[in-house]
C-alpha cells in the first residue's frame, strides 16, 4: 500500500523568498531521500502556464476581479488533477509555490472578492486537498519591492499599489492565525540560509512521520 | 434619457450558422438605424480572445471540465464588465454570438457541470444581465458536423464526439422550453434566407418597442 505524499506550500508577497525558499527544500528533501514535485501557480501544467501569461500580462490592465479570480481557478483545477492529486496519490511529497491561500490573500484581500466565493471555488476545484503544511514568508511590503525590483520589468500584479499588497499581506496574516496548526509563519527579512533553517524546522515532524 | 439597448444572443452547436445569421440581422438593424454592437464567446476583449485561444486550443486535449468552465466564465465577466454592459447602457443593441446559454450547453449538458453551479457562475459574472431575445439555431448534429468540415481543422471542441454533441443539442432544447418568452426557436436546416427571415420576425415586436 502506497501512503499519501506530503503536500507543502510557500506562500507570501512578491520578492519574500519563495523561489529560493523551494529551492532549498528541494535540497534539504533530496538529502532525506525524497524527489520532491514541484509546483507553481499559476501554472505547472501546459494550461496552467497558457493561464499564467494572462494574468501576469501588464497589456491586461483592465482584466476584472472576477475573471481573474476565475482564471486563478481554472489554473489551479488543471494542477490539482493533472499533477498535485496523482502525485500525492502515488506517494510523492510536492513543494507548491502558491495555492488557494494566495487566491483569498490576492483576489480575496487585494481584490475584495467575497471569501465565500473563493470558499466555493475551493470546494469545486480543489478534490479537497489541503496542504499539510504552508510555510508563510512575511515580509513588509516595501522590502519585497526592492528584491522584486531586481528582477526587471513588473508584471500585472506587481504593477499594483502598495495599499493592494498590504491587504495581501494582511489576509494572508488572518489566514495564519485562523489555521495555527497548518501555517508556519517565518520572518522573510532574515538571511536566505536563517529562513531556510526555520523552514527545514518546520518539516522536522513531517519527516519524522515519514519515517525518513 | 437614454433607454437602455436590447440585448439579442445566438446560440446553436457547431456550423448551425451563427456567424451566418449574424451578418445577416446586423444589416437588417442597420437598415432600421440601429447599428449593433457585435460581440462573440469566447472572445469579444482583448482578454476574452486570449481565453478564447486556451479553451480551443486542440493541444490542450487534457483540460478538465472545471477549467473549461472557469474560463468561460473569466471571458464571459470581462465582456459584460468591459462591453455588452456599457453598450446596453448607452442604449445600444448588442448582437452576442454565444452567452451562458452556451455554457448550460456545453459545460453543463455536454460535459456534465452541475447546472447549480454554473447558476452560480452566472449569478456572479453577469450583472443580472439576461437576453431579450434568445434565437436558438436548431440543427441535428450531423448535418452541422457536415457544415462545420467546411472550415478545415477542428479545434478542441469540434474534436469531440457525437454524444458530447447530442447532450448539447438537448440541453439547449431544454432550456428553450424552459423559458418559452426568451428563445425563439429557428430550423437551422432551412437555407439561409430562410432562417434570416424568420429571425428578422422574431425581432419585430423589438423593433416596434423601440419605435424602430
Ligand atoms: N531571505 C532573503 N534575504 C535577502 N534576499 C533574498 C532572500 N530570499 C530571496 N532573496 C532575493 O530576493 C529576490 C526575490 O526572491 P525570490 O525570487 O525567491 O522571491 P519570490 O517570493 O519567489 O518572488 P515572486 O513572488 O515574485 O516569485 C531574489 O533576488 C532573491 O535572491
Ligand atoms: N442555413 C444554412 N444552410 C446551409 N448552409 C449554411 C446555413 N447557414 C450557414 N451555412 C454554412 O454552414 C457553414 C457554417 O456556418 P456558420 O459559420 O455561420 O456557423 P456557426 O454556427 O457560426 O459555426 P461555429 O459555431 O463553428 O462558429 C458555413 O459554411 C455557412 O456558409
Ligand atoms: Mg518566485
Ligand atoms: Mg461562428
Amino acid at each position: 500500500m502506497t501512503v499519501r505524499g506530503r503536500f507543502i506550500t510557500l506562500e507570501g508577497g512578491e520578492g519574500a523568498g519563495k523561489s529560493t525558499l523551494i529551492a532549498g527544500l528541494r535540497e534539504h528533501l533530496l538529502r532525506h531521500g525524497i524527489t520532491p514535485v514541484l509546483a507553481r501557480e499559476p501554472g505547472g501544467t501546459a494550461l496552467g502556464e497558457a493561464v499564467r501569461a494572462i494574468v501576469l500580462d501588464p497589456a491586461l490592465r483592465g482584466m476584472c476581479a472576477e475573471s481573474e479570480l476565475l482564471l486563478m481557478f481554472a489554473a489551479r483545477a488543471q494542477l490539482v488533477r493533472e499533477s498535485i492529486g496523482p502525485a500525492l496519490a502515488a506517494g510523492q511529497w510536492v513543494l507548491c509555490d502558491r495555492f488557494v491561500d494566495a487566491s483569498y490573500a490576492y483576489q480575496g484581500g487585494g481584490r475584495g472578492q467575497p471569501y465565500e466565493r473563493i470558499a466555493q471555488l475551493e470546494a469545486w476545484t480543489c478534490n479537497g486537498l489541503v496542504p499539510d503544511l504552508t510555510l508563510l514568508l512575511d515580509l513588509p511590503v516595501a522590502a519585497g519591492r526592492v528584491r522584486a525590483a531586481g528582477r526587471g520589468a513588473s508584471d500585472r500584479i506587481e504593477g499594483e499599489a502598495d495599499a493592494f499588497f498590504e491587504r495581501v499581506r494582511a489576509a494572508y496574516a488572518a489566514r495564519a492565525a485562523a489555521e495555527p496548526a497548518r501555517f508556519r509563519r517565518l520572518d522573510a527579512g532574515r538571511p536566505a540560509e536563517e529562513v531556510l533553517a526555520a523552514a527545514t524546522r518546520a518539516l522536522e515532524p513531517l519527516l519524522r512521520e515519514a519515517g525518513r
